[in-house]
């Protein structure tokens, strides 16, 4: 088998992963280009299958959408060499909104997930969806006029919510700091202004997408811990995001971990994870300690200054989420555990107790090549996992088919 | 879109997710042809976009292989009506060995994991390699015999060990109570004897994917725990073992419960699950208290006759156990959980004491949908199990091309 051969294959068995309602349409042709090699007819005829006329004509779309261009000639084997084509990704733009709780950030990117420009604003996100859903249109078709691009070429919009989504709807479910959005139609509401897919996750699935994409993008198993006022955990397993059934996968804040005792938890429960190591838990108990702190980001000014018991504190938080994790790495056997969120910024001090807990009690052969790191995306992060899920989602195989025959 | 294009489109999104190395192949449409609904050529060509040429090739494939067959006409629409075909079951045989520390079970099945003959001995599994697999070889060929099929109809074999497995290469990685198999070449040995494939997996998975056939075939996120001498996990995500990223998921025995305190563990940690709630466990710490016990089975039989020390030991086990379930429940969020293995038949002391802990710390949307039950294909799941991983492995594009060929 030759190395291109080898290539396509990966390529197919890629897209073969992707879910999909219709035969082999003009969409598999342009997943297998997205790996920006190009090819010619005959190529894309032998990697999938299909019949050359078939080719030709899918080949014919996806020029016409401009998706793909022509991009050369390949070595000829005697007559008219034959023409090779690739894919575009500049072709169209996405938008990308990362939602906090008083902090909003918004992107525009390629299909690459390349940042083409950007904003950010002070927003609280419990104005209520529609001053806030109003921030990031206008704010966004600002963006798209500022890099000379035309609204006609948005593929689509993506939005991390800072509390539970269910991701089939795009609406919130009970989220307990967003007063307004329980059940509101985010893609119903944003559809309306921007006729493009609108796509909804919560926050630190779009962090653990973005964290994969930038930093780990070979990783099979990726766990990103968010650990912050509460603490989430994004899982992205071979490639896409681990929803679990009912999606409410990840959801580490309200494990019961050893040193939480009785202590009462805002969940109702007692002991969770989030009542001793989130930001806001560790601000509570420094607080009464006598060291001032009111949350997460004065818990990292403290520990930059030195205070001993902020860095004592930070490394017991660490030493919790290392409990629960090293649970999970026994259960399910990640390669990648990444640490982000605000608390993760105050160096290294809460990864060491993480790493402590976990190499103690996980077994050897669940550790032995077991990464635990900081983020490397840092605060870009979220809008760049939103961009990919968008990417992801409108030039998968099923959905590129509508985008190309112009009913997207 | 009709409800037969319907069919096929699900069946293809399924054909999608298996890997493969190869463009659409004969492998594609047999895996289609596997819902046990009649097609025509048309149909085939139409639900997969091959061109018409190819399909009647590969059509004449799977006939010649015998793995489909027709079976009548189609309507037709003018003219002679076309011929509809199907996939035949029973056109090929497997054999499917379960081994545990001391007892062998041995299955012939069909191509739907259906049972066509079984077999049970004593066997002890520190015998070493040879001699066990050997057993396997000369009792498979008897069983094959006596249902009065012939060896060339094998499809494959499966086989379940007491021990950490590396699927890849079939070969046992340090296990415990199997002195002699450490790296041993499974398949290669076996495959000397019965020139198929042979596949090797450890007890626990394939008693996963038997109970996930047998009882839950439609359940996105399973997970099965093994609570015998020792305690582990096989967990079936989205139809597939979920294995991590070293193959190490599951091993549930190892991670660190709140009554465990200090006490050891035989993997070298203190507080183990394994150290307080296995068959082993409970049978040591009931002989303690004057009630004596040599194993997981005594402590069944001491239940079953109503004694409250064993009965007491056993719901707490269960606590144990729900303890470090009820953290993955929020974690991973599966549908299903099935407790199962010897301590499981004592009644569902257990399993009392599995969902009164998950009920009490998982969160609500968790366990809103949430099945906690005994295992409903009992001992028989290991065979079952080890069959459907020998069929989906054969049967998928990429092998089944190979075997409808006649390379493989």
């Amino acid at each position: 088998m030759t190395e291109d051969a080898l290539t396509d294959a990966a390529a197919l068995t890629r897209l073969r992963a992707a879910p999909s309602t219709t035969a082999l349409g003009a969409g598999t042709l342009l997943r297998l280009l997205r790996d920006g090699r190009p090819r010619t007819r005959s190529e894309l005829a032998g990697a999938t299958g299909l019949a050359r006329s078939t080719v030709t004509q899918r080949v014919d779309a996806l020029l016409a959408s401009g998706l793909i261009g022509p991009t050369g000639e390949a070595v000829s084997t005697g007559g008219r060499p034959p023409t090779t084509f690739s894919f575009r990704p500049r072709a169209r733009v996405v938008l990308a909104a990362d939602l906090g709780a008083t902090h909003a950030r918004l992107a525009l990117t390629d299909m690459a997930a390349d940042v083409v420009a950007e904003a950010r604003a002070d927003l609280d996100i419990s104005l209520g969806p529609e001053p806030v859903l109003d921030w990031v249109v206008e704010r966004g078709r600002a963006l798209i006029a500022q890099a000379d691009r035309d609204v006609s070429e948005l593929l689509g919009l993506g939005i991390g919510l800072p509390g539970p989504v269910q991701h089939s709807t795009g609406r919130a479910v009970n989220p307990p700091i967003m007063p307004g959005w329980d059940g509101f139609d985010v893609p119903g509401y944003v559809g309306e202004r921007l006729a493009v897919p609108v796509l909804v996750d919560n926050d630190v699935n779009i962090m653990a997408i973005g964290e994969h994409h930038t930093a780990w993008p070979i990783a099979s198993h990726l766990m990103f811990v968010k650990v912050a006022t509460g603490i989430g955990c994004g899982i992205v397993s071979e490639g896409r995001v681990y929803r679990g059934a009912q999606g409410a996968a990840g959801d580490m804040g309200h494990i019961h971990v050893a040193t939480g005792a009785d202590k009462p938890c805002r969940c109702g429960n007692t002991g969770c994870l989030e009542a001793v190591a989130s930001g806001a838990a560790l601000a509570a108990a420094l607080t009464e300690e006598g060291v001032p702190a009111a949350g997460a980001r004065d818990v990292v000014e403290l520990a930059r200054n030195g205070s001993v018991p902020a860095l004592r504190a930070l490394r017991q938080a660490g030493r919790d989420i290392g409990e629960v994790l090293a649970a999970s790495v026994n259960m399910f056997n990640p390669s990648v555990i990444v640490i982000g969120g605000a608390l993760a910024l105050a160096g290294d001090h809460l990864l060491a107790g993480v790493r402590e807990v976990i190499y103690q009690r996980s077994l050897p052969l669940a550790t032995e090549h077991l990464n635990i790191v900081s983020s490397e995306a840092g605060e870009g992060a979220g809008v760049i996992g939103a961009a990919v899920l968008v990417i992801e989602h409108c030039l998968s195989p099923e959905h590129a088919d509508r985008l190309i025959s112009g009913t997207a």
